[in-house]
């Protein structure tokens, strides 16, 4: 142990979870395989660092998702070589449209192992490369902590889905021990240019009319919103949220931007009076698809498009700095709030639009919303406005199967607040493994299965492709009719408790009860 | 209509389905989206190609390698951009690992829309290239049925994976409709060279002991074991069968090689004392993992490995021809079968051997087992040469989650033969989803459930590196029995009957009656 000396040696795997826990990681969702014995093995000998099983890896990428969009810290990620990553990319991807934090682990066959083309080799970079902002192969166990390391600070500046690939090898092999391991510098975020600011004002003060906003991350919570809400009651500008949001805060008292709609007809009449368009940390709006004769580009011809500040930058101090230059006082008016269309108690046989109505009338202060309802929930949003104050998180890719993934990161992150996971039935069979999380953790969710028996979403596509008489093959691959899902025994064979409701009067009432209590809970909406 | 004039004109979306079917290709494993309208809208004008609805990719790619596996002819996939694909990507890896022919068909953004990099936009290409033998993106409607066409080619010779990008465009997009769609010329394989056949027969010939031979695909089927046995029978030569089966026949009265071992320890003893390895459509067998200090390639050191035939070429014929060269009569005996080990009716309670007696017992004459039983099922494969004769295909690649999918893409191959899956527990959990189309589809299956509720194979992975002591995270990364998995009720919640038996008896009894009923039926083995 002298100065020179052979020193306490140590393996790659312990210097890992040791990098990791030095660099605020300490959760990993995980669905390890025998690469990863040895980090296992490691993380058997720190229980700091919590580990949460999934039994299908789009459970542990996306509620690695729904965790860092909770708490804008990374969670890690556990999957085996190159079929556990892919089962996982589903919901990177949209963990990568949401630009949250993630830092993944993939363990892969030793390094001299791989000559050998052993049945579980595959090319891990390219399958990891669209998905992850950032892919590196540990060489050694002396380049595990700098590869740790990098991986946490590539995830958080500015966030976004690091993968790094963890040879055995690299795992089982041993090192030195060093004094402590080696922790990533993280730069905050910096606010835009001073330039960008005067720009963005003077296109402002020069376009009376037809200004619009569209706020993300830090401009998307309560706190952003109130200062882009002031700067927009002052000069008149139309704030919008993102077709689909990664987070945002809502409720009473809260700005409440209206969302761009999802259909294209509906999205190209929103904006079709906009003359100047100002992005606060998101990309300019286009259409989720292309269809024969629309234009892909949601905005008018001859609007302007200016970036006041980019994902990774500080927004709400650029939102700030914007407003001083403008002169609008940090203490002004906010817009006002509207009134609710909808405010009486739903009856009879269930909707879509009376769950919406039930859920944004009954959500408790302080919770966290989880919507993956696709077309069956779009009515929440602007009812939310007038909720209690509460969290909103979505799936944002466009991959379906992120709602119950990202529910169980969230309750993972905030034990305390209670989470409601408003989904859609074809999407929820996705990742319906990760209710066996639920129950496993005692996690505190109500999901909502919105149960069409349809993928609901195709249906309105077949109509905008003309076909209107549906034959065969189409009602095959369209409906989930026959047979029914059975929510209840599903959820039940997973160890969650779970009932059904057909009536407004049923689904209000099993709804108040399953807040009342703790502990996941699944509510069938089975619609008429 | 006349010659040069307008003509009648079709879509690319129709070219694509009539050259599928021209080409023999007339099923279609789906989890179709918004991009694929125009195709569903399509497959719905042309009830010829089956269309068969899986609430998960997994199940739509291993459906498809199931089905390649007992026919010898693709089956089309199609799949949702790149997170689609993402999902299907483990089975498509046990589907290239198994060397069957898959045409897959993953719907892109129209070409136009790409840039504008909206939420789905993905690399397709990096994504699909580790899992596919074959890629190609589709230009416009015209280059629909020569890629088409070269799909299915690629997917056939020799056998594998192929896929084809499909940009909206392309689908929607019209051009002149053709006198017949364009065919694929299919070349038949041909045997190995004759000086190949030499070598070998000369290597043979040359070594009077520790000779051994690894067949694959054709040569791992009766006709192919039986030409391979008398080879075996005449010359002193072992046989073997790959560590994962991608398909063979056996049963009495079929030659029955044994199978290389999992386990390292015991691979390494099987072959220590072969002197020539002989490969018969199978690469040269290598350790699944590597393991410290342990050699990754399993023959012993001096070993000369000789290739006889490789896949795509033809292996029975190969086969005839050497042992023609080593005068081996067509007609002469083949090797002696041994005696079962065990052929009393276990009694008391339920054990992962006694259940490998019982359906070894059971297995009806002509039957489809599908083995991933992982550590559960291993002792069948040996008593398996004393059953009924039936065909036996497995998990190929490693990666788990392909049980229930190669099942249901079996029985859509064979629908008059009676299918078995015998299915660890957490490898069913990845695509349990499966039993839905099992039910959908009222497929013959009947599927053993091995509930040990744990990752068993990942404990002696964890002896294997030295940890005796199970702590906190590791057991909650291992073990799956809180809350233990209710596999009734996930049955009966996706529509298939189910039973639990926790004795022999029972399941013997539950087993009878399950065969001796037509539909799917899943018996839970609660293991003591």
């Amino acid at each position: 142990m002298g100065e020179g000396g052979q020193g306490i040696r140590t393996t790659g795997a312990d210097v890992l979870v040791d990098t990791l826990l030095a660099n605020g990681v300490d959760v990993c969702f995980a669905n390890p395989g025998t690469s990863e014995m040895h980090f296992v093995a490691a993380l058997d000998r720190k229980p700091e660092l919590r580990c949460i099983l999934g039994l299908s890896e789009g459970l542990v990428t996306g509620a690695a998702d729904g965790y860092a969009r909770m708490t804008g810290r990374p969670a890690a990620t556990l999957l085996h070589t190159g079929p556990g990553l892919s089962n996982g990319l589903a919901n990177l991807h949209n963990a990568r449209r949401a630009r949250a934090a993630v830092v993944n682990i993939v363990g892969d066959h030793a390094s001299h192992h791989l000559p050998l083309d052993a049945p579980l080799t595959t090319d891990i970079e390219s399958l990891a490369a669209p998905m992850s902002n950032w892919v590196r192969r540990v060489k050694d166990p002396a380049d595990v902590g700098p590869t740790v390391a990098a991986a946490v600070q590539a995830a958080l500046t500015p966030p976004g889905v690091a993968t790094m690939i963890l040879p055995a090898d690299a795992a089982w092999g041993t090192l030195a021990l060093a004094t402590a391991p080696q922790k990533a510098p993280i730069e905050a975020p910096r606010p835009a240019s001073a330039e960008t600011v005067r720009e963005v004002a003077r296109l402002i003060r020069s376009n009376p009319q037809g200004i619009a906003m569209v706020v993300s991350g830090a401009a998307a919570q309560a706190d952003g919103l109130a200062v882009a809400g002031r700067i927009a009651a002052a000069c008149g500008i139309q704030l919008f949220n993102e077709v689909l949001v990664a987070h945002t805060q809502r409720g009473r008292g809260r700005v409440a931007p209206a969302r761009i709609p999802y259909p294209i007809d509906m999205a190209l009449a929103t904006l079709k009076d906009v003359r100047v368009l100002i992005l606060v940390g998101a990309p300019e709006p286009v259409a989720f698809f292309a269809y024969p004769g629309m234009p892909g580009r949601l905005v008018p011809e001859g609007c302007t498009v200016a970036t006041l500040a980019r994902h990774g930058e500080d927004l709400k101090a650029t939102l700030e700095a914007l407003g001083d230059e403008l002169g609008v006082s940090p203490t002004g008016p906010l817009p006002t709030a509207g009134t609710p269309t909808d405010t009486g108690e739903p009856s009879g046989p269930l909707t879509e639009d009376a769950i919406a109505v039930i859920v944004a009338h009954k959500v408790p202060e302080d919770a966290i919303v989880c919507d993956e309802g696709v077309t069956s929930a779009r009515r929440f949003f602007a009812l939310s406005a007038f909720s209690a104050p509460h969290d909103l998180i979505m799936q944002t890719g466009g991959a379906i199967g992120d709602g119950i993934p990202l529910a169980t990161g969230a309750a993972i992150a905030c034990p305390d607040r209670k989470v409601i996971c408003l989904q859609a039935d074809g999407s929820a069979m996705y990742n319906i493994q990760g209710l066996w999380t639920q129950a496993r953790e005692n996690l505190d969710i109500v999901t909502v299965i919105f149960s069409n028996r349809t993928y609901a979403i195709l249906h309105a596509e077949m109509r905008n492709v003309g076909v209107g008489e549906i034959g065969t093959n189409a009602r095959q691959m369209l409906n989930l009719d026959n047979p029914a899902l059975d929510w209840v025994s599903l959820a039940r064979g997973l160890g969650v408790e779970a009932a059904v409701a057909t009536s407004c009067e049923a689904f209000a009432a099993l709804f108040s009860a399953a807040l009342s209590r703790r502990g996941p809970f699944l509510i069938e909406a089975r619609l008429a």
